[in-house]
């Protein structure tokens, strides 16, 4: 060992103790005829004193220390005589007895600072100098701290962890897999998985009766904001289980994790709010409850026949912002440009000042009246000095989805997002299926597996976009940090969802044959659900980025800059495998 | 819930109780107007009774009911009269109230029993079933249990577990990677780790100290018994240590594994041997310590001039088989064809028994005296009743090797490789590089990566071949369970080994520069070790495979017969990767 004793650990009771430690150079210090080496590690920082005066030769050595050197040093604790109270170790230092130099350091291309000088793209291409920082690395010491809790939560309530295999088939249903060529198989691949879906409901089968995995998935899809290729999911499933149970037992373990982690109290029973309930009142399946201002519908409020754009509305709702009635003229423009970005999409904006003085200023006062908006005051609930911000248009659901962005803009100017608050609820009863207008067909809102409510099975034929599915998403601060459903267990009933989702027998079956014969020998009711790791922990963390609780994420082209990953192979390679580049469509798309 | 008890839990106590139970049809019996139902689950098998007499619909319902059929059953908990100590529950029964089935089932293709009539293919097919059996399923929970504990071990050792990328860049020094072609990399592809090899030491150049991840690792080998395409690893390293000390903290995990699971102590201090010491004394590098018969060398035992055989061998060893000197002519021609096989390759075996009447009778009769036969018997420490078998050949280490096959056989036919027995022990001293034949060059014998032995740094250039290695396996019973190193922290140091290891300086920079790189800004001296948790598992098990404690394992052609996969992909699949079959030489392939 290079050490006796961390960097983090030494206190006044240890003084007099002869000591060594290790660990890199945060900074140096000469004062007078002193030189002091702040020494870092994992654990903490501690501050060594060289005396010139004592030892003129070691010192001399000191000096010369760079940056992030890492070294050896051998001495005895003394007491401060200025202690530091704002670290642990601020009370002691240790006279420098004997110094050796174990690695010389370059200078790092950024400062090994909380708050470093160091851009992006730099930081990522030395990750393992960025890793160096204490905020980066805590980061991952919580999400280590997580998993440790989680799998001890689950071990105590019977669940299995199993492993399930990453090279698997591909299924065409859902996101794109990625691929790997099999070299013994050749001509054929494997593929990567984008969720243990099926072989969990396997183990279902296979009697395990309560599995979990904390899980790496891939899903080769453009990275939008906040995707990686590979991510991680804490994948669970149990038998013998109505929704009920689920969503208690994975209460509990939540509500475990925020106790250990944050110290954080959740409600002793979470909220559930229906699928319908959350796009009315917040426009969002993943509302964030940290703040108010619910919608409020007005269709129905403002009278008819005075302004054509409400009239011709399918839909017109309105959210009512405490206390900002004083907002300038430039205020609401910026808020009128923000709903008609085209990310967002809004045709303008209508906005009612209820002033503290009982005086009433809107965009609309031309088309309605003081009574009118007092209607309109009343039914949103407003009081003097709030503000009321309205969107209207000829989609219901995405002009509420519009309206959940200005709603979250408003919370975010207001402060109302604070990250050391957790507003956890269950969103429930989704819808089973979704129109896509891309495949002109229903999909499967979770995956084609999930229970339909019973009470709305008889409609899967004649109403089946009507049909509540069996499933739940955990949601927290707007966020959906997890979800899942119960399965369907019953070979007839899957085959009749395939069915709706436009899958032939034969398709079915050849993709997925495997979990529809198993079901034909035994397969126990049955339900799941998965959480985000990276989400889960960057949501503890108060990040803004899941890249920042991954050690080596990848960038939004799917790369990692350090290892300079994905890469050109060897022509072996490729012929080992018998596969060739398409090097026609590959010069073209390099123009 | 479908169930207020598991079928493992009722005892006499619960006598009386109303209970709900689920679960699959073990068995059915008809025993005059009583049948009863042996309901089976993850906990235990639960005894249900239903009286014709009582409730003559419900017993009818019971006869309906076929094996694997997964039901409901509500009932009362009584005392049985002829009670079954074999089992936990086997105490009580359960008086049959209600009885709802939730899934029928098809007969299965083979008996849910721990001795099945399904043999290993149909069992893959089925793994699903496969895995109701309880002898899989312990197998799986054992594997759980111990990655509970090693998590739980390093966590109290201030280990962090950090999980790295699965897709990362290509590096073909070593085994053979699969690649994953990039989509949005057109023309590039990622690689699946071998290990985690480079990216935990990049973790310690980041400071993190003590490193571990259970880790999926990939390899596209051939593959020989027992291996598979993905396996999983217990991957850790450590920072400022030396080599005792990474042996010291992972002899307390074994120790603490072996007495949490099977109870068994192991010594305070494990016994390190040299890699030279074990090739001498049992031809191998992980020696089966669990019996003696260790090898002596007879070369200059035996008179010169009486045999060419034994003359002209560069290595003649021998073995000590205790009390088989009754061995028949049969059984010494089996050994004989033994040792000829050729995957062992010996020309011959000779043959000495030394008889419990003090005669002796060899296969050497005609070319040594009884004096001869003397000095061998002295100089193995054979007693009367004892066979000794010798070997010979012109290569030493080959001849050892063919010994050694010779060694375990012996140990298997006389029972002496018990598998409630554990023996482990440290082989260290490695050398630091091999010769291919192959490659016509010096390999390395662990990776590039590992440090030489200090004390032999002056022959690396002139005997590169008796450098010795800082590295270490773990060995258990003849089996390499984990194996690890100190690692080079110095780029000189690295720079030399890439060089040695014929890699001109640009093919190192290619291939392992953000390494190289890392190296400059300060790495701390550093080692680790990995564990093969499959295999780890399989010997806490008693199992003759890895693939008896992996959920879903792939056969020798790395095909998941369940899944069959790997399988073809769509044309636009291939499209979207800018990847074409080479459909010329398949078609050659094919015939």
């Amino acid at each position: 060992m290079y050490r006796t004793k961390t960097n983090g650990e030494l206190r006044l009771t240890d003084v007099g103790c002869e000591v060594t430690l290790a660990g890199w150079v945060q900074r140096t210090r000469k004062m007078g005829g002193m030189t002091f080496v702040d020494l870092r590690d994992r654990y903490g920082i501690t501050q060594i004193v060289f005396n010139n005066e004592i030892n003129a030769e070691l010192t001399e050595a000191a000096n010369r220390l760079g940056r992030e050197f890492v070294v050896q040093v051998e001495g005895t604790v003394a007491e401060r005589q200025s202690k530091n109270p704002n670290m642990p170790t601020g009370e002691i230092e240790v006279i420098a007895s004997g110094l050796r130099i174990l690695s010389p350091s370059a200078t790092p291309p950024f400062t090994i600072e909380d708050n470093t000088d160091g851009g992006d793209d730099l930081r990522m291409k030395y990750r393992y100098l960025d890793l160096r920082r204490n905020a980066v690395r805590a980061n991952l010491e919580l999400r280590h701290r997580m998993t440790i809790l989680i799998r001890n939560f689950l071990d105590s309530r019977d669940f299995i962890e199993v492993e399930t295999p990453i090279l698997i088939g591909s299924t065409p249903e859902g996101a794109r897999d990625f691929v790997v060529p099999s070299r013994m198989n050749p001509g054929q691949f494997y593929a990567l998985p984008q969720s243990p879906q099926t072989l969990k409901q396997l183990l279902m089968v296979a009697g395990f009766d309560r599995y979990f995995q904390i899980a790496k998935c891939f899903r080769d899809e453009d990275l939008r904001a906040d995707r990686q290729p590979e991510f991680t999911q804490i994948d669970c499933e149990m038998s013998f289980v109505d929704q009920e149970d689920v969503l208690e037992i994975f209460e509990d373990m939540a509500r475990h994790l925020f106790k250990e982690i944050r110290g954080v109290d959740l409600p002793a029973k979470l909220r559930q709010m229906t699928w319908h309930d959350a796009m009315r009142l917040y426009g969002s399946d993943k509302p964030d409850l940290r703040f108010g201002m619910t919608f409020v519908e007005l269709k129905d409020v403002l009278p008819q026949g005075k302004f054509a754009v409400v009239d011709d509305a399918a839909y017109v709702g309105g959210i009512c912002v405490p206390g900002c009635a004083d907002y300038s003229r430039k205020q609401l423009d910026e808020l009128t440009n923000f709903v008609k970005r085209p990310q967002i999409g809004a045709k303008g904006l209508i906005y009612i000042k209820y002033n503290t003085d009982g005086t009433i200023k809107s965009s609309v006062d031309k088309f309605y009246d003081a009574d009118d908006l007092l209607k309109v005051k009343q039914a949103m609930g407003a009081n003097d000095g709030d503000l009321v911000l309205i969107l209207s248009g000829d989609n219901a659901n995405k002009t509420r989805v519009q309206l959940c962005s200005l709603r979250l803009e408003m919370g975010e100017r207001l402060g109302l997002r604070d990250k050391n608050r957790f507003e956890c609820l269950w969103i429930v009863d989704f819808p089973l299926f979704e129109w896509s207008d891309e495949e002109q067909r229903l999909m499967a809102t979770h995956h084609p597996f999930t229970m339909p409510n019973p009470d709305d099975i008889p409609m899967l034929e004649t109403a089946p976009e009507r049909v509540r599915a069996m499933a739940y998403d955990f949601v927290c601060n707007g966020i959906e940090v997890g979800g899942g459903s119960l399965r369907i267990h019953d070979g007839e009933l899957q085959e009749k969802m395939f069915e709706i989702l436009g899958f032939t027998p034969e398709r079915a079956m050849a993709q997925f044959d495997f979990l529809i014969n198993a079901f034909k020998y035994g397969a126990p009711p049955h339900a799941g659900l998965a959480f985000g790791l990276d989400r889960f922990v960057s949501i503890m963390a108060g990040l803004d980025s899941i890249r920042d609780c991954i050690a080596f994420p990848k960038n939004n082209s799917g790369r990692d800059v350090m290892l300079d990953a994905p890469s050109a192979i060897a022509q072996e390679q490729l012929d080992e495998l018998y596969i060739d580049l398409d090097n026609d469509r590959l010069r073209a798309l390099k123009g």
